[in-house]
């Protein structure tokens, strides 16, 4: 059978965080790993009673094929959901997606050629890294600083990427409380990294599945809403602000771009479910979407705070141990000295009964072998705490272990 | 923007059929075109009641994140369902897709390397024609008979395109009452096919979106269930059986092959809608889906049978015009007298009110533009006779018009 596969197959791995879910299921673990927004704040009740409502009342029209673009009336209201937050996209320039991942599936098939080069944060979004690497793009990691990508180097490497002759296609970017570092792109690096793009014809690729879920700070405007040539495609999913099951995401792109978007949108998958898009448009139609998301922001805030007091009180003053302590989003970003391998590590984890992502999937280069991904989402404030303990005892153990080990060699 | 389009997009059209649907859409056209199914056969009132429920009762599971693979109350469901009808797949062996034309593009993902070939009908499926081409697929047509793909054709084709130093990855078939022709393929040919793929080591791509809307003579066996080799991957939608809206199949494939394809879903879409599929599951597991098959093959069957009245009622006994009278499915395929091309007689059509696809974008060899697909599926009794009542007219006109020409010249 393997002689049949593709060479993209032949390239592509399983996911770590993938087999990962499948320990974190386990009761007796406290996983800090899949990034699954807390269902309690799935708006079910009023899911419930528009589903029922809709199937009952609309079924010729929501139980039928849907157009490509995606239903008129979801398209129109997230319009309107979006320029309150000074986004302007009419109805043409928004596909509907089958999530998130999908738009980052159709921006690979409309505009990736093998060899092609994305850059893309060090660390990234792990299922990106998997898109990318499935249609077989050059992936080149930018470090990231406090405020967001290091545009110095990010320079260089296009420098160097165009000196190599490399075709360059696009910068790969989640600026709001990125995944998994948590850290925020200033507002200063969004407009420089704009111009970066224009300078060298590039397209950006604005992926913002947390943007709106901050609780502390200012919000920045979005990169898609300083563009005004048409070089931004942003994706914006409903995974974290309404459901993950849902499976529903939304793609700003214009012109050109968006018809060829369209066109292996078709091909993909024809629609997205209208069923899936009703119920969400109802949802912001009749409901206070901001008052939801205030009070769904209020919620992670509880939980990373929860998750910051208890790394404060539980991790070894060691050199090398700090974490990020994000304004929004599900995310800590946690580095341990060097020559620890979080994913070694993980297993020591696992029979302590705490789970995690290990860094080093979500880095490009092969590195941040010493680093892990926590999500506060999922777990309830007292097994944060809880789980942290344990984490703690594990990271000690490690670095004793270490210790030892440099003695004996 | 179109210097950054990847060659598999600068390669790919939009789909005659999607602007025809846009047409369609009016209300004063009767539409023969879209493959839609009729919503009265939705159970609207049974997922109504499911959808309220699951989302109440269990808001946690059904909207969270699923397994890419699929959630196991649904999997399992299939399963059984699949057992009563001859065909044995595990758990395992079962993977929920975001419909069949996801079951495509993952093939292709899994499978398809540029210019590998890709056997196929002349006509086939319009979705499929646009999934090859976009993982620029080199497909090559093989002719149809009354029982199906003519196999000595392709046995030529297959040592064609050998001697051409081609790579060779399957072939993609719709056995019974395929989309466009309506035509089934008899239990002799399965035979042979699978045995002409084991001798030439191939692998058969098997669509099955209506073999569950049989409404004369007897079901035959599905090439995958004939085949001990894991050689056969086969797509069963729910868009036709239970509803379109839902946007839901499963792929049905064994060992390394199931491997590549769930790792190239993750990558697609993370994971099919769990809430979709739990409607999916509790239809099937509280309510008796054969007699709902049988209903809504009766259904289709009124209707197909219209469609055949009121072609030998109104079409004119010209030579060359003929058509199919399948045995279950959605459509009647037609042949016209050769030199009319049916994608310029849409025009006149649709001046006159009736819609349908012309052939020649079903054909990948740039033929059939004498034909064209009637879908009887969504049109009423009454609209299916007034509908080819004008049809009839437009052809009419179009031979006498073809005939002034001839003598013109």
């Amino acid at each position: 059978m393997r002689k049949h596969f593709s060479s993209r197959v032949l390239g592509a791995k399983r996911s770590a965080i993938r087999e990962l879910l499948k320990l974190a299921e386990r009761p007796e673990i406290i996983s800090f790993s899949g990034g699954f927004p807390d269902p309690e704040t799935f708006p079910h009740e009023e899911f419930a009673e528009i589903a029922a409502e809709e199937i009952r009342d609309n079924y010729r029209d929501v139980l039928q094929y849907s157009t490509t673009e995606g239903s008129k009336t979801f398209r129109r209201g997230v319009s309107g959901w979006l320029k309150e937050q000074g986004i302007e996209a009419s109805i043409d320039e928004i596909l509907v997606t089958t999530a998130s991942q999908q738009g980052l599936d159709l921006i690979c098939k409309a505009f990736v050629d093998p060899a092609d080069v994305i850059f893309c944060g060090l660390p990234t979004y792990l299922g990106a890294i998997q898109a990318f690497t499935l249609f077989q793009a050059t992936k080149i990691g930018i470090p990231l600083e406090d405020d967001g990508m290091n545009l110095d180097v990010l320079e260089e490497e296009i420098g160097a990427a165009r000196r190599g002759g490399k075709v360059l296609k696009g910068i790969y970017v989640i600026p709001d409380f990125q995944n998994p570092s948590g850290i925020t792109m200033s507002l200063k690096k969004r407009e420089r990294l704009l111009e970066i793009a224009r300078r060298e014809d590039l397209l950006i690729f604005e992926d913002n599945p947390y943007g709106h879920l901050r609780f502390s700070g200012e919000p920045i405007r979005s990169i898609y809403s300083l563009d005004d040539e048409g070089r931004v495609i942003m994706l914006v999913t409903f995974s974290k602000t309404l459901a993950a099951g849902l499976r529903l995401a939304v793609m700003l792109a214009r012109g050109d771009a968006m018809d060829a978007l369209v066109r292996v949108k078709q091909a993909t998958d024809l629609c997205t479910s209208k069923l899936i898009q009703r119920l969400a448009a109802r949802y912001i139609e009749r409901y206070r979407f901001d008052l939801h998301l205030a009070e769904i922001s209020r919620t992670y805030r509880r939980k990373k705070e929860a998750m910051i007091r208890a790394l404060e009180r539980y991790m070894p003053a060691e050199d090398g141990i700090r974490w990020t302590d994000p304004d929004g989003g599900l995310f800590v970003w946690m580095w341990l000295p060097e020559g620890i391998d979080t994913e070694e590590m993980l297993d020591r984890a696992i029979e302590e009964k705490v789970a995690y992502v290990p860094g080093a999937a979500t880095h490009v280069d092969g590195g941040g072998a010493n680093t892990l991904r926590l999500a506060f989402s999922l777990a309830s404030e007292e097994d944060i705490d809880e789980g942290i303990r344990r984490l703690a005892e594990v990271v000690k153990r490690e670095i004793a272990a270490k210790k030892r080990e440099g003695v004996a060699t």
